[in-house]
């Protein structure tokens, strides 16, 4: 398993991947705060235990203030209140821009086809809703719309045309990707991906300075359109999530409660990533469980709350913009209008049972191709694998016209029940010419030609999908894999929905079919089928379980439809995770080696004293006494060792524990101490004490460093079992842990040991955890 | 604050409220384990992470016995399956009770007015639908139904037949109250009430046998059909999670696993009380969401996904149950024609200020009503008192048409917007003549006569049914508060519904109206005002958030409705906040003194030594040495005191700690020493080290206990903010925390110091906490 060596050699040589070192830095060096006690550098995982007794240390600062003026009570008001605002303002924001994105796809995408001549910035759609020449069964041709051969030389049907189309529609494609990936090099590395993965690292507690940048924000902003628009195999949900963090960051550098305090400042953020899958999906309760289910580390039940109305307020302001101009919230609106059956449950597991595949398939092919990426020459040419994926893709997709359209509008299609009037291809069954025509209760008819046409094509579009995802994911541009996945599932739902229902026209007498199909009954939606195979993949991927129900159903109004839907969830889930634990998500926090302490149990038996340094033969703990080490021994210390902080023990005879000094926070001390403070020399005494004795006058001015030590550090025994100690780590969000025996320091055990070794235990018995 | 004084008093004197202490435990005796080591005593808190503990050990056993044959394997893969196969009867079982007691509260209700003469077993709606009789107009008429009165005397309509229907309908409103009460009173006390705040206890990590055993099941199920059968103010939402629970419970005990480990079955219990919300509205995801939210304490990820899983199979069995012979899950399905608009959020929001304000008078006259139940004379005639409401309610409820039905009836009938055909008082509209009639759309039209008078009968229901559901919630019948609640809401929403919409039709030129209402269109939906009010109204007493929305949702199917929900729900929490922030599951448990820790912050400025015990003027602490206590000591020290268990020690000199022992192991291990071990007499030392020094021959054979001895006591210093030690205990579920300063040890700090700690404070400053 080289996964976890890597993740061991990244650990050791405290050296990060290359797509975190990137110039990012140079742009967002202005977010950075002053180095001060109490901050954190880059890379580096915070103490949540720590941060909430800061917040709470500056929450009853104000309200002791708040008694003394009234001014004072405004001001704690404010600050009461603050988060509200914050939500606010993320949701309003992260709408706008979720509205604006849509409404830039639309356009660029439909560039990439022809031009509206009345006004060049009309989308196809909106350009044939201003025409009054559309007649409602040809809703897609008006003539202020042209293609670009039409616009060109006249001709619409040629073959020259088609080639010209062709032509342009690949050169379209070629230069927005280009100009994404050149923005994204150029400005904002961290803009690349799908993002969730480095979110749900820093939910946890680890800082990537730059990553939620004011840059990063208006980068990926600017290249989603773009990279969405050149018809990649991408989608816009995973990057939204991270759009909206951005947000939420720049509105926590308002308020000194929040840009101040690490975890206040991942509350926000968590409401934040339920804003952005509000908005991507105009799911707002299913963007509150995304965000408790799959990104987010500590939730307390007031994030919950302020999420639901940070994702309220984002759904609310999409819907005032109204980018797809039917009124509604929801991405992919459908009403069916037969109830389903018992028996179609085997299918729907059945797609439940290829979505899981898919799962494994697209996870490992995907790693595997990453891997393949960090490790040889291909890393190094970020903008030619774009340019060559982008070619790749538009020449294979123009002339299938199930993967030239946007994909949205695809399962847009696919999940649409064929009414009477549809003139889609897909639609095109031979109606019974003495059939009354009921607008809503059409019954199952046979297939006429288009639709088996259809099927041909949606078989190679499949393929297509399936092959060119695993290599999309993971490029330098914005990318997310929600629409793709759910395309991959939507695309194989529709063929066996319609395989079903043209078994059951054929054959009603069937034995399966006999109960509940009567001939000239309406039995089988194909589109809903469609729904439930996107469900399956996308939980294949993702694992996602109730925040994937609730989108699916928010997404498409289908409560009804909730039963097939959770069954497609648990099977897709169940095979994948026969496969492999790891959702998409967390292969990639593994593949990066990003410090992530995930929720699986560690079922091992070791003990605190097994992972805790110093080791057997390694050189003692360096430690602080409380009353005998001068100025230069710590500065030597400091100087000699890379530690976060230092043990402060009674004596070194009796290593009794006193309390733990941040190594940041000592050389700050001294280095004040040594310019403000008179008599402070290199071999002035350094006291941890309560009082430093009285000394006589020759000796030099003692350094009291008392405030500067944390007293309530966080120690086990030798003898705690690893399993507590994880659990201890993830719940409390510790940062180090002391380990004693009888009250004596042995050693101590940061979040990377506990990291380094859950990687080893896993490398050792893979197999242990398969049961759990 | 009496309340805080009243738990302290509580938890010193260590006697628990009169409803806990009842006759439940006879019944349920045999549910009891044989004292062993390693379980805990009745009412007494579980140590989280000692039960994670033994179950990681279990585990790896079976892991590794699973390599040496293939029964083995067999028996770890069934070990694996285990909890899918308890989620899978717990789902079974608890939809199928659901299905039985809706359709038996049907019957019964229907009974307390007449009888189906075709089959006595009928209800109203099932005897008239299988009438060919019927006309679609008249669809409740029909002559196999007849009312008592027409039955016995033939009359129908007269004065004396009035009377005789109305004294039927009291007489056996109160035979259904009085078994109700009888059968709870003599076999299952702990069947009463709703059930949510001790199951919410439990969950926590607290102990009471016998509130989850077979008999609760029983009666619990049994009563529930009565009570809400006898037309008392009540609904069946809380109880139904009970019965899920007890589901669960019941199924526990099947396997090891569970039964044998209290934080696995606690595990078992959250996805249990998911299902029975799942089938008390057939809203899976709310009920999933309030398990989350609301009632459970400890909730990973893998629970969440299994409760979806249990929620799923409780609404499907449901659904084939098919109680509401509508084919659909869902309670209150509702299909509205018209969307909202942006004005109509200003009543919305007022209707969430008064369910806010109806949250906080019910919270507060139920509270002073209970705890008058208690300390007066009233608490010991439960049923008398239960006769006495239920026939106020009766006398009451009969004259008014809106009161006389079951209240989920007149919920449903609320949430319903009027077709054109319906022949409800409420839908009694002035059509125009010379209107056409299509079928959905169906402009806002006059107020006819039938209206206004069902406003006056809606007021009256309104005002009847606030006062009453304060008197009858918490009486010794089980009683559920979500139905009334949401009564009282859509009342006042429908009221104020019909009240916009008039002054729409009347006064469409208005300027607030002028925008978005052109004469002759259809602007406002009533029933959505009585959907917005029920949530506002349930989120005032709950304080349930997004689970609130989901289910509301999930229960009338209102996709579309999302943000009307979402705003009253905020404004409702907001307004209720603001006088008091318990919901009524947490007042009721300060009022019955559990110990419950709450997720709320505690952002007080003192210290684990100020909770520390010993206390200042307090004997030492009572710790065993490792290696000088006798067994006589021992004995003495277990006789004299009644801590659960006691830290062990290096020497009393130097006070290092070693480990813990509990209490209960202390007293079996010597037990058996004595019995079964030869020469261990009362003056053998107690050794708690590793190896027992070779004694002379003279000397009694010593006794080794480190085998009982917890090598891993969770320690934490002197100096540590309470906060953190709060914190601590929460998110480890620990039993008992030692305080040490520099490898002494100092004091110990136990779960219920921590809650008397924070009652304390909570008196001292109830205001600190406000802004938080």
């Amino acid at each position: 398993m080289p996964l976890v060596t890597d993740i061991i050699k990244v650990i050791y040589s405290g050296k990060w991947p290359e797509s975190m070192n990137g110039a990012g830095n140079l742009m967002d060096f202005l977010d950075e705060p002053l180095p001060d006690v109490g901050t954190y550098e880059d890379f580096h995982t915070i103490d949540w235990l720590r941060e909430k007794s800061r917040d709470t240390d500056r929450h009853r600062k104000i309200t002791n203030r708040s008694k003394e003026s009234i001014w004072e009570f405004v001001k704690s008001l404010l600050d009461a209140w603050s988060g509200w605002v914050v939500m606010l303002l993320i949701g309003l924001l992260s709408g706008t821009l979720a509205g604006v994105i849509d409404l830039a796809v639309d356009w660029m995408t439909d560039l990439k086809e022809g031009v509206c001549l009345s006004a060049f910035w009309y989308s196809h759609e909106q350009c044939c809703w201003t025409s009054n020449e559309t007649t409602f069964a040809d809703r897609d041709k008006c003539p202020q719309w042209q293609k670009w051969a039409e616009l060109m030389t006249g001709h619409t049907e040629s073959a020259g045309a088609y080639v010209l189309n062709y032509f342009l529609y690949v050169l379209w494609a070629l230069f927005f990707s280009f100009l994404a990936v050149s923005l994204v090099r150029v400005f904002a590395p961290y803009a690349c991906g799908s993002g969730i993965p480095e979110i749900k690292t820093i939910l946890s507690g680890f800082i990537i300075r730059g990553y939620l940048g004011k840059w990063t924000l208006l980068i990926k902003t600017v290249t989603l359109v773009l990279a969405v628009s050149s018809g990649l195999s991408l989608g816009k949900e995973g990057p939204l999530v991270h759009v909206a963090c951005c947000c939420g960051n720049l509105f926590c550098s308002l308020f000194s409660k929040y840009s101040k305090n690490e975890g206040k400042r991942r509350e926000v953020l968590s409401a934040a990533a339920a804003a952005g899958v509000s908005v991507a999906f105009g799911a707002p309760i299913g963007g509150v469980l995304f965000s408790l289910e799959e990104v987010s580390y500590y939730f307390p039940l007031k994030t919950l709350w302020r999420s639901f109305f940070a994702a309220l307020v984002a759904a609310f302001t999409l819907r005032s913009i109204n980018p797809f101009g039917n009124n509604r919230l929801v991405l992919f609106y459908v009403e069916y209008h037969t109830p389903w059956y018992m028996a179609e449950l085997v299918p729907f597991i059945l797609l439940g049972v290829f979505g899981g595949l898919w799962g494994t398939l697209f996870i490992r092919g995907n790693i595997a191709w990453c891997r393949r990426r960090k490790t040889t020459q291909l890393g190094k040419y970020p903008v030619l694998e774009v340019i060559v994926v982008t070619g790749i893709t538009a020449i294979l997709a123009f002339p299938n016209p199930y993967t030239r359209r946007s994909t949205s509008e695809l399962i847009s299609e696919l999940f649409n029940d064929c009414g009477a009037l549809e003139s889609s291809q897909l639609c095109d069954y031979i109606n019974n010419p003495n059939m009354s025509r009921p607008e809503d209760d059409i019954p199952d008819r046979p297939a006429g030609p288009g639709v088996y046409m259809a099927l041909w094509q949606l078989a190679l579009a499949l393929i297509f999908k399936i092959v060119i995802t695993i290599f999309t994911f993971g490029m330098k541009i914005p990318s997310g894999l929600f629409i793709p996945s759910m395309a991959v599932g939507a695309i194989a739902g529709r063929i066996v929905g319609i395989a079903v229902e043209q078994m059951a026209y054929h054959h009603h007498d069937w034995i399966i079919f006999k109960n509940w199909c009567r001939p000239g009954a309406d039995c089988v939606t194909p589109g809903l089928y469609a729904m439930v195979g996107a469900a399956a993949c996308l939980g294949g991927v993702t694992r996602m379980t109730v925040s994937l129900v609730v989108i699916m159903f928010e997404l498409t109004g289908g409560l009804e439809y909730i039963v097939p839907l959770m069954a497609a969830a648990v099977t897709s889930k169940w095979v994948a995770d026969a496969f492999g634990k790891e959702g998409i998500y967390e292969a990639h926090i593994r593949l990066n080696g990003y410090p992530y302490l995930d929720q699986d149990e560690f079922t091992h038996r070791t003990l605190a004293t097994d992972v805790m340094r110093p080791r057997r033969n390694e050189p003692p703990l360096s430690v602080l006494t409380q009353d005998s080490t001068t100025v230069e021994d710590v500065e030597t210390l400091i100087k000699e060792t890379d530690y976060n902080g230092f043990p402060v023990v009674v004596s070194r005879e009796s290593e009794r524990l006193i309390g733990f000094v941040q190594r940041r926070d000592l050389i700050l001390a001294i280095k004040n101490a040594r310019q403000k403070q008179d008599g402070v020399v290199s071999n002035s005494v350094v006291y941890f004490t309560e009082d430093a004795p009285q000394l006589p006058a020759s000796n030099p001015q003692p350094l009291k460093l008392r405030r500067i030590l944390n007293l309530s550090p966080f120690t086990v025994t030798d003898h705690t079992p690893m399993e507590t100690v994880v659990d201890i780590f993830r719940k409390l969000g510790l940062r180090q842990c002391l380990v004693t025996r009888s009250g004596r320091l042995l050693g101590i055990i940061t979040k990377k040991d506990v990291l380094r070794h859950m990687a080893q235990m896993m490398n050792q018995d893979p197999e242990s955890i398969m049961f759990n």
